[in-house]
């Protein structure tokens, strides 16, 4: 029942939806519209709070911005099935999903973009890129080391980042495979017979 | 001498000459200041020419953006030898060259977030991508051939950009040869003997 003491549960959850919405509107207008459309006033009428509960939460522009981006930072990954040309697959195929569903590519254009006149957004783009690029390194880590892992990871990110930045759009599922299977055979990795994921026993 | 009616050649080089004043500020307004500081006023004052010939040449500040953009098509490429694997790694050196000396991953990252507002873009990004991926692409011909050639060219390529622009530095030399030796491994090619470039005859 409501009352004036409403239990933690509630104001938490109010807090969250308070966040999400206002967070929601922010990047929206950064995307849109760039960094001039993103004031406390104009988040607050879109996302339909007052001036004030935002000022409470983000005193500046920044901290909205830096807040705006981390949320990016919870984009789903594929989760491993024990298939490593699979999972590779899979994975650079969720990182493409997130630019057609989410405008990933267009969130890293504009958080390269601020980056360039808000040298605070290093953090958060570093963290955005290690979080982002986990799931292919890992995957690859135990069939390369060192400069390979390195190489291997950039070229599958770089090749999804490159098209859809530069051509316009990412790659589709046949041409991340062919990324994927240009790589494994690079590292020496053959597919096991029948691609069901287990170890080949020839 | 000097005299009233100039021979076509002088003529010519004060137009050349103009050109690459008025372009060279204004793609350095747009890289630090962005799409707001690029007026007829701004760029020829600090260009040092008169507004009215601004506007002779350039009728809209679009007219401007796509021919400063237009000028980078002419970023120099590496000249293949024959060695594939050297050849491969000069180019994408050079590409990592004209990162750090020219600018060009800023470049590339304005292109982008601009061609997001002004569509009419999109043909002076194509021209100046397919320009760039051309040298890579075509040292690869030989070797590879459909989605393999495009996956190769997308990842060597994507290797660089992806580096430059979310890691915040382009790969180093030892980086990019890491890459190229994966896709050549992966494209089934073997580096000759003593690395001469010449056809392996064992």
């Amino acid at each position: 029942m409501p009352g004036p003491a409403q239990p933690a549960a509630a104001t938490d959850a109010r807090v969250v939806r308070t966040r999400n919405d206002v967070l929601r509107v922010a990047i929206g207008l950064l995307l849109d519209e760039g960094w001039d459309a993103l004031t406390h006033a104009r988040v607050a009428r879109e996302a339909g709070y007052a001036k004030a509960t935002l000022y409470a939460h983000w005193p500046t522009r920044r901290d909205l911005v830096l807040d705006a981006f981390s949320r990016f930072a919870e984009t789903p990954h594929h989760a491993p099935t024990g298939d490593l040309r699979h999972d590779l697959v899979e994975e650079l195929v969720s990182f493409r999903t997130a630019m057609l569903e989410h405008r990933l590519d267009r969130v890293l254009a504009v958080l390269v973009d601020l980056t360039h006149a808000m040298p605070e957004l290093v953090a958060v783009r570093d963290q955005l890129v290690t979080d982002g690029e986990a799931v292919v390194r890992d995957l690859l880590a135990p069939v390369a080391t060192g400069p390979e892992l390195e190489a291997a990871t950039l070229m599958l990110c770089g090749a999804v980042l490159h098209a859809a930045l530069l051509h316009g759009a990412p790659p589709d599922e046949a041409g991340i495979a062919a990324g994927v299977d240009l790589v494994l055979a690079g590292i020496g990795v053959r597919p096991p017979p029948g691609g069901d994921g287990g170890p080949s026993m020839s």
